[in-house]
């Protein structure tokens, strides 16, 4: 493009745009050797702007959906990244420049691409009912090729999906196979609805309930257990009218409670009832089970909205210390005359990007894979304040009980759980980690044991280039095509 | 692949494997504005090593050959970098690792792939007769596709190339559109022959011309003006045997003259004289022209083999110093009994990969656009002791007239040097240079003004990943297809 990325932090250094769409094969093997074990391939979804934006400075999860695949055969590994050819994309790609304006505003927007899909496919990717779906809350999904990973189109799951949106956070029951997720603002951005989807394992829409939830707000995840389904109602609340003045789609409004949803999965929503608690904010889930009539959620809980791009409506700056989201449990209990929720913080360290062993996703479980800032491992002359460590978790004590350390000048993003086998107990396998040498502008593939997070790597894979995502999926050979 | 590359200066830090194939669309400019003047495509070749040497550390001229190209229209640059397909490529990536041994030596090959072509297509690329050619001097050339830079195959010239080999440094007759080439080892490795080619407008070989040598050298460029053709014969000599035994392919053996091996364009060769000098070596020429009955072949001449991989004959160790090839202009008169030539240094700096304005090839030319090390901007903490700088160099005056200074902590590549206009003067345009950040693994690419190399660049191109080429060239988009 004829003019450069705007130089702000959004832009600079490690978080400078890559661009890049090609492939590596056979990614070289500095240390250690790849289990062949790893069969399968490791789908990632991330936000990479292609264009400097249309106004200023932009935040980063306005970027282009690029979806990546770490391809497992025989002890090797080989590498694709390729942009999601949304319509936004095709559109601005053709007139080499920004078109579409702020994060979901499409007030902001070039007139020239009034009414065009917004949607950037820039946040997950997910196997289900043999298609690979590239997703982001604010849109319906977008099909990929498993193999080239070039775009096949939206999807709307043969015209049953209602809504206009789906979350980039479905759960899957391991189970029976079945894919449950919501679509919210579902009518329309700003718009309060939820619809709640339960799809089987061929992809089919089985069950549809629309939620009408006590306001508006940002529902990035949600929670889903054996039994019952819970919607995350926290105070990062929408208004379409601040968005015609200019203004941001969301604000944290402290002034508002938390509300947590709780309804059977097995029936028609009828029974859905709302527990309160104080403002708090989530991300991302953890787990969820159901012990009877108590529901737990367990996830990354912080005080406050932990994007310091969204604005306090009350005017406060922007508390880092309050934005720490830490795993926490909540409870509801079913049987309880109270609306109240009850909060217990599993592990007092901050940490975000958190994953399970997905086998046993739904039920009650021990381990949680937990990045995290460990500043005892930081070193002299490491300006590194971001996560450089990914622990294990273990729930039921609270215990990191093991940790894997980047090394300087490092950063991790969010890991992989892949089993040992089919039949290993919950943990027992492999962590699959991409590592940021922030000094060397690239990445490392780290694969470790996850038994042993702080022993020598499986092995170590060198990336000579970087990789970016935020989400990704391990999707075992025998399930694909 | 299994196996790390080895811990060895060719593979480490800026020199380590890139093995990436892609595109980046529309690359972001950061300073400055791309001139829609530049309406074409700079295509570059270099080696860069897919897979980690079958024996131990390796030359860099034993790399793969990998093509990329810049595409610049409407002020706007495309990037496109792509492996060529050579059988040795291919056998190997089907193999998931190295099957070909040293440079040049059949003997350390694994025998699975005894009797393959063992060409890398990895120095250069042209332009003629509506094909691009991707050329290594031990081997035939391959065809690119120019647009997608996938291999169509090795090139034969409709069965009229009788050499097994193409030099990378094919001449160009700017004013019939001529291509002037030869093989050396021409009948198969270490063989003394030479075959000298002309081929028209349309890539038709035209004249066809063998010579006998004093003995069997390294011929990586040759000479040709408007009259003349000039081979040059330096003491880097081959030898089967030693191969056999597992030596190089090359020694420096000083005991041994240089030759140069004067015949006219326009004849059968009958009249070529060889004339005779000190031991010397060139790499690259520079141009040449011919005043009558003299000959001038300026190139850069070092006193001893500037390649530290190829052993003395004799034991000596390595000289950096007598390696330093400056700009020298050697002189054979025709009319002269003699048979020494008269060598004049043009200017006394050490340099390498050095262009003019191809539109004055092979005739009396003013200007070179030369690669240097400028100690003088070398800053404080910079230990790159590389070429730092392109100087325009006044031939007639022998004087570095300007120069671009890359920064602290970057290099330089092979410059290009594309003119204004078709009518624009000698010299008068642009210069292309790919600037390497050691510090940030990745390049620029810089466009300057040629008349004023020290100003402001006229725009500078930031590439997210590293690039490498050993020579390219320019094609301006009315030539392509």
């Amino acid at each position: 493009m004829t003019k450069p990325f705007p130089d702000t932090p959004t832009f600079a250094g490690f978080n400078a745009p890559i661009r890049l769409e090609g492939e590596i094969f056979d990614l070289e093997v500095v240390e250690g050797e790849i289990p062949t074990a790893l069969d399968g391939t490791w789908y990632r979804c991330g936000a990479d702007f292609y264009f400097p934006p249309l106004h200023g400075d932009d935040v980063f999860v306005n970027g282009d959906g690029v979806v990546s695949a770490f391809e497992f055969r025989d002890g090797h590994v080989d590498f694709r990244t390729r942009f999601v050819r949304t319509e936004k994309f095709v559109l601005e790609r053709a007139a080499r420049k920004a078109l579409f304006g702020a994060y979901r505003n499409p007030f902001s927007d070039d007139p020239s691409v009034a009414g065009k899909n917004r949607g950037t496919a820039n946040t997950n990717i997910v196997w289900h009912g043999g298609r690979l779906l590239a997703l982001k809350e604010a849109a319906r999904p977008v099909e990929i090729d498993p193999v080239t990973l070039e775009t096949i189109g939206d999807w709307d799951f043969d015209a049953r999906l209602t809504s206009l949106t789906m979350t980039a956070h479905p759960k899957f029951d391991p189970s029976i196979g079945e894919m449950l997720f919501y679509g919210s603002a579902a009518k329309g951005e700003t718009t309060p609805d939820i619809v709640y989807y339960a799809a089987d394992a061929d992809g089919r829409i089985t069950k549809e309930i629309w939620i009408d939830p006590p306001y508006a707000s940002m529902m990035h995840d949600f929670g889903v257990t054996k039994d019952h389904v819970i919607f995350l109602v926290m105070p990062t609340t929408s208004s379409l009218e601040r968005m015609r003045e200019g203004g941001p789609i969301y604000v944290w409004d402290e002034d508002l409670e938390t509300y947590l949803g709780v309804m059977s999965r097995h029936g028609d929503g009828s029974d859905l009832r709302w527990f309160t608690g104080p403002p708090r904010f989530v991300f991302h889930i953890l787990n969820c089970f159901s012990e009877g009539a108590l529901v737990h959620i367990d996830s990354a809980v912080s005080e406050i909205q932990s994007f310091p791009f969204f604005p306090d409506k009350n005017g406060r700056p922007f508390d880092p210390e309050r934005a720490k989201a830490r795993i926490t449990r909540w409870t509801c209990d079913l049987t309880s005359n109270s609306s109240g929720f009850v909060e217990r913080t599993i592990n007092p360290l901050g940490c975000e990007l958190i994953r399970i062993d997905d086998r046993i996703a739904l039920s009650n479980y021990t381990y949680g894979f937990i990045p995290f800032h460990d500043a005892g491992a930081r070193q002299a002359g490491d300006a590194n304040a971001g996560f450089n460590s990914v622990g294990r978790l273990n729930v039921r004590t609270g215990e990191m009980e093991d940790s894997f350390f980047a090394g300087p000048n490092a950063s991790v993003q969010e890991p992989q759980f892949v089993p040992r086998s089919a039949q290993a107990q919950e943990g027992d396998g492999y962590l699959l980690v991409i590592v940021n040498r922030l000094d060397q502008n690239r990445c490392d593939l780290v694969i470790l044991d996850a038994n042993s997070l702080s022993g020598a790597p499986v092995a170590r894979i060198k990336l000579p280039v970087r990789t970016r995502a935020i989400h990704g999926n391990w999707v075992a050979r025998a399930e694909l095509p």
